[in-house]
């Protein structure tokens, strides 16, 4: 069955908010099995609805539509409707009375404007709205296809979703297949140096369907399938993720919810080990992520945000001369940073960094994007440098991924 | 001029991710004053893809697509407009040539798959791409129509975007429209209060719409409008705006691009006071917003994420009596923290939160949500408590949110 979403409003055409509507039908439909073929964004402009809702009763079964449904000039859905597939608007005095019902129990009495909200097309069955005011709309057209028109608002998609939507889908319910899908997160090497890496796999793979997904978190290898049989599919996933985890090696960090600051609080646990970090470019970045995660706790000591030298000396034991002999962004200061923060949090780990975000502050020795990250233990300190590109918040949001990274390679190798 | 975006990917279609490119290209549109008509978004599935581009030829003068034109199997992009715009495909040993001379720049032999990023229509003008390996491509259709087809890496889209696409569309260009916008950021106080504040204003408004968003971050009022002269579009922005700033007073904190790390970094600079920091469980994100901002070195001396009781005493002098008696997160608490941070960075104010963001450490007394937050100068020392609701993410969001808040009222009221 092709089924087509229709997002309507003018916030989001516009780009002034992101569509949500549109990721949660899709989920939704999903989990029923049913691939969303087209989703189609317009405004509040009735000649482009109209012509979106033709061409998607051409090409698709199931029409879903959400937004403009409201009481005010820009909702045009009703009209469009009535437009686009030749269906008289009426007033039903059951809707109307559902309206006013609704003001009245907030002890208000109805605005003359609601009862446009009450004009549908005559032959659409009336989905009742115990969450606002405006009705769900759903109407049959020629050939078996649908058309099914439902507020903007979340909260009152959810409420239709759950009561009326799925329900409905379920009864033409053509597959009754299942959608379930997995993800591996990877970091340390380029999509296509991946995608060869992996290419034995995907090519003789024959049951799920696998993309990748760059970012500048790395890389993702999301792979999914439709099973009648749910646990039949999850051990196709397990199976594959086992194929392509024997490729990956240590350049997987994670699957599904799992991201970097998750994989570093589990080996940490694991190793008994106990964690501080002094951070200057990252701003305490490095910090909020490692403690968006619940329980760390119990392994994340501290954390300094050593961003002027004061700080750097004052909380960190950096001698002010290798600030002076080397720079604040250098290699001696960020072991300097990773030492003294570990040794005066009395902590098994230390990690550090330090560089410049710009967008001022670069020279031709040491340019924007220039950043020295290092890792102190009892045993040794080691430090690695890198050339970051992009904006301060890029170079600050790669950074404390690569921060972590070190940080996860350092745990699984010498634990 | 009629154009439609199409945005190519499974993760987009089925749900996984939040489309952010079709929003930032009506953006970038809109500037140019025109209004995209139609946003398609379609998987990594060929006929979907095909039917797409030729509807959209059919309606539109121009076509923008974002997304699958990457090296691996499921980039499908390249083959797609080959079919659907009968253009053959040929090796371009250009493009090629620029795909080799990018992994060379990293020391990197390019991987044979790569090849097929170099495979282009026949007819379509190259775009080089200075950010990754996928060429942009323009071409010319019948009737004066065009495609463009651009890489979905954000970055990547931004990058040709700026250099080749706006140039592109301000040739062809078809209004001489120009769409300002402006939109003011508030936080204390709820949607509908808000609109109720505004509404003797808003409903006599002929000129520019308005619309309201609310998020966790405040309300923000939206207003727009299409002017061909632009100099008095912006006095139309400027005459509203000033007329909605006599109602908000101190509600609003920033009008576009300022947040609220913008604001307080301004009145620091303005009342000439450094600031040092220390957070329990916001865990280093308020030093990361306020780092986020160019120049913040200037006024931001320290930060402290004192996660263990350990580090409160160490670090900010914190009494051992206090902890124990009042427990980690209570206003005494707040209020060493506050105190020792700024005595000990030797800055002008010190900001310190402390509280529970969860899932587990709540109790009866001190509940999930529970924060407080202080503010010491040489003078005083104040302290607010606040109760906040969510998930683990959602009140350390919240509580840096008010942690900026609380500063920027103190910094406006006392200087």
């Amino acid at each position: 069955m092709d089924i087509e979403i229709i997002i309507i409003g003018d916030e989001i055409s516009l780009g002034i908010k992101t569509d949500t509507n549109g990721p949660y039908l899709s989920h939704i439909l999903n989990k029923l099995g049913i691939k969303v073929r087209w989703r189609t964004i317009v405004g509040d402009e009735s000649e482009a609805l109209v012509e979106a809702l033709r061409t998607a009763n051409e090409r698709s079964q199931l029409i879903i539509t959400t937004g403009g449904l409201g009481p005010t000039h820009d909702d045009i859905t009703r009209k469009a409707l009535s437009r686009a597939f030749n269906q008289q608007l009426i007033l039903q005095e059951e809707v109307l009375q559902n309206i006013k019902d609704r003001f009245k129990k907030y002890n208000k009495i109805m605005p003359q404007s609601n009862t446009v909200q009450a004009l549908v097309p005559k032959n659409a069955k009336i989905w009742k709205n115990e969450m606002g005011t405006a009705p769900g709309l759903c109407s049959k057209l020629a050939d078996n296809k649908y058309y099914i028109a439902l507020p903007g608002v979340p909260n009152e998609l959810k409420y239709f979703s759950e009561q009326y939507l799925i329900p409905f889908i379920q009864t033409l319910n053509p597959t009754g297949k299942h959608y379930i899908s997995r993800t591996l997160h990877t970091i340390g090497t380029s999509e296509s140096a991946l995608a060869e890496l992996v290419s034995p796999i995907i090519n003789k793979e024959k049951i799920l369907n696998i993309s990748f997904l760059a970012s500048i978190f790395g890389i993702d290898i999301t792979f999914y399938g439709y099973f009648i049989n749910e646990t039949k599919g999850k051990k196709e996933l397990d199976r594959l993720e086992k194929e392509l985890k024997g490729k990956l090696d240590d350049l997987l960090y994670g699957i599904d919810e799992e991201n970097l600051e998750y994989a570093i609080g589990r080996l940490l646990q694991v190793h008994n080990k106990r964690l501080a970090i002094a951070e200057s470019c990252t701003g305490g970045l490095i910090g909020h992520r490692i403690t968006n995660i619940a329980g760390s706790s119990e392994y994340f000591e501290r954390g300094i945000i050593a961003y002027s030298n004061q700080s750097k000396i004052d909380l960190l034991n950096v001698s002010p001369l290798i600030l002076e002999r080397y720079g604040a962004v250098s290699e001696q200061t960020a072991k300097a940073m990773a030492k003294g923060v570990r040794y005066l949090s009395e902590v098994d780990i230390g990690l550090s960094i330090t560089g410049i975000a710009g967008p001022s502050g670069g020279t031709k020795e040491k340019p924007i994007g220039l950043v020295y990250i290092a890792i102190s233990t009892h045993n040794d300190c080691e430090v690695k440098k890198f050339n970051l590109t992009g904006d301060r918040k890029t170079i600050k949001q790669k950074a404390s991924q690569f921060a972590l990274n070190y940080l996860r390679l350092y745990l699984m190798e010498k634990g």
